[in-house]
């Protein structure tokens, strides 16, 4: 029975209720972090084998015959460039292996871009009045916080199941030579765990951009991070652009950091070649050459793309169990109230809820008062503003179960009593 | 005897015996590669047992009960900061330990300066017409690269072994406010291998800059790079600016590139508390962490400072006789004809020689076509312009010494050939 629908003593009876259970939940003193989609212990653990990798009587050399100990290589070694083209579906010569934080490589190609200028710009993008992004919503606070910081315009696009609302997106970059770039996970999408149908895919390669140097940023973060055996899969943008001559319109990035190690992973920056030559013009300016020790360490630990996909399978195996726990968790909590909606992903690090209109940031701070620390709500938003004040991204990686089970019950009880002070509060 | 005291037939005879032996050295088809501070083989041997002290069974949480495998920690870890702050001589507070390469470090730092500006900033270095930057001469190419691509304009200070001419550097700094930076390696210095007196320290630290954003980039890369028993010193800039007030006018950086391994240590950046917290609120936006494994490696190695210093013995151990070598190559090569001037260093990664005015470049355009390639001529100046193109950087480190041998007894004839082709034109 949904809280509209109940008299004035059903609806107290209700918060009472939860109000009690609330108290119950502070009373146990709880200390957990669903906050971020960090890897928890036991899928480190899975990555310990490739620190025996490369020791002290390891050769050094690359299959292009590069010392990895020694400067320069600036583009990434042979052979994990490789594996990440067969992961991505590109040529290696698209590829740009970074360091440690595809994060960074994301701020970097912002920071460049504003400052000189992407591969066909008349201009910096920071030249250019009203510079705007648009940014699909829920979406990657992390991502906004760059835009924010370097000062774009950021436009909501609402997400659906098949990806952004295309018919905006067409209209915006299509119409407005100030719209400069979006953001796109387009795997398992963060938080909400939607992958772009081939429809979207296929729009986003056949845009038209005002701008002649509009940019997607394509964060393939989740690319082969499955939770079901049966894997939805992504249409390859490369393939579709170079059928609709918008190969330089994509810069692609991607990571081990959910796959080895969250802090000592290495990163991937796919583009085109007038991209790629681009970039390296001002990369060389910057850096030597990212570590290309660890590359190899990572290169020689999977062997090949397919020993990277069945490393993925064990990861799969830790958090699918946990994913499954927070659903039902959430399910059997919420009941038939219908106060909280969600997806249930089948891959990705997040599950992203709605709560009913103004009741997010109500719930986050009640669990945070009962020892549970969730994403800040509106954090999945730009400028940190859910219009809505509905929207909470669940990170469910790093608790163990049985925490992960009193943290979901925790929320839903959070929820409940938070819609029931606001149906209360409205009915004054 | 000087070219410019000999006959003009004793001057063809000169000539003539230095084309035979360039002709000879031809004929040799050598393949050598002077160009680079990078460090040999052996050198990269020294540390491959730092490839041994993180293994599976290694536990992976740092002193601070960091787990260094997981996100955060983003200004690096417990042990390695205080390792650094030990080198560095300043307290670990001060200290944001990056990735591989301190270029990056320092590339950023400008990249953010222009960008967002400093601590202090009144506006973005960027906004400021005609920002300047002061660049000590001979130099380092790599800095100077990288204020070229911001679009500073770049002044040229005459290099003294005690330092940049300060009279210059005073008058520029305090009266000009559009000077927002000094580039500077102040020990060994990059080429010279001079370190800055006490009193060139001290005055850089009481300087009153005109910019209330003024920095001066301390690229400490030499500090523990010594090659002879007695070690010159540095006086502490940070405990000097304590004096004057001054601790936020310095940017200090430093890496493990010359100690571990070229392409994988460790870099870091020093500053007072108040440009590290600016720092951060821009630096968190980047990046969640840094290689933080790669830091622990680093720290368990070592152990302390004094294990880093007994590890730079090694390097001396290897470097040294290269050094000598090549000193002894030029004194034998040159004899009395003074026609090279050089500074003979007690350490760091170069000797920067002088040939007669106008004979740089040709000196090195006859290496190269006989197969030894050297920094290019003008590489040590900004906009590679060396106004009397007679400054080369020679960088002993990488080849053996046998070839070292052959390329600096080559270098030799060719200094005497461009001379004397040049005396001859210039007679005409």
């Amino acid at each position: 029975m949904s809280l509209k629908n109940m008299s004035d003593s059903e609806l107290k009876s209700f918060r009472d209720k939860a109000a009690s259970e609330y108290e119950a939940f502070k009373g146990e003193g709880l200390k957990l972090d669903m906050s971020r989609g960090k890897p928890c212990p036991e899928q480190l653990e899975l990555s310990m084998p490739l620190l025996d990798i490369l020791n002290s009587s390891s050769n050094l050399i690359d299959e292009g015959g590069v010392d990895v100990r020694n400067y320069g290589q600036l583009t990434g070694i042979t052979e994990t460039k490789r594996i990440f083209a067969d992961i991505l579906g590109i040529s290696p010569e698209m590829i740009i292996v970074g360091g440690s934080s595809s994060l960074n490589l994301m701020y970097d190609a912002v920071a460049r871009a504003v400052q000189f200028g992407v591969y066909g710009s008349e201009k910096p993008w920071g030249k250019c009045e009203g510079a705007k992004f648009l940014c699909p919503v829920p979406g990657y606070d992390r991502h906004f916080s760059i835009t924010e910081t370097f000062g774009f315009e950021m436009i909501n696009i609402p997400m659906t199941p098949t990806g952004p609302d295309m018919d905006m997106v067409e209209k915006l970059v299509n119409g407005d030579p100030t719209v400069k770039g979006i953001w796109c996970v387009p795997m398992y999408s963060n938080p909400d765990g939607y992958t772009y149908s081939d429809e979207t895919v296929k729009r986003f390669a056949a845009l038209k951009p005002a701008a002649p140097d509009f940019r997607i940023f394509w964060d393939n973060a989740y690319c082969v991070h499955h939770l079901k055996d049966e894997h939805e899969s992504l249409l390859n943008i490369f393939d579709e652009a170079k059928k609709t001559g918008n190969e330089d319109m994509i810069f692609e990035f991607a990571s081990t950091s959910k796959i080895t190690f969250a802090g000592a992973g290495v990163s991937v920056l796919a583009a085109s070649e007038n991209n790629v030559k681009q970039i390296i013009s001002l990369l060389e300016i910057q850096n030597i050459s990212y570590d290309k020790m660890n590359q190899l360490r990572h290169a020689r630990f999977f062997g090949n793309a397919d020993g990277l996909r069945a490393h993925m399978e064990k990861h799969k195996a830790i958090l699918a169990p946990k994913f499954d726990l927070v659903n039902e968790t959430l399910k059997a909590g919420m009941g038939d109230t219908g106060l909280l909606s969600w997806n249930v992903p089948n891959g990705g690090y997040f599950i992203s809820v709605n709560t009913p209109e103004g009741c997010a940031k109500e719930t986050v701070r009640l669990c945070k008062e009962a020892g549970v620390v969730l994403t800040g709500a509106g954090a999945t938003y730009p400028y940190k503003k859910d219009p809505k004040d509905c929207n909470i991204r669940l990170s469910p990686s790093f608790p163990s179960l049985a925490d992960l089970k009193k943290a979901t019950e925790l929320f839903c009880v959070c929820v409940k009593l938070a819609a029931a002070e606001k149906e209360i509060a409205d009915r004054k």
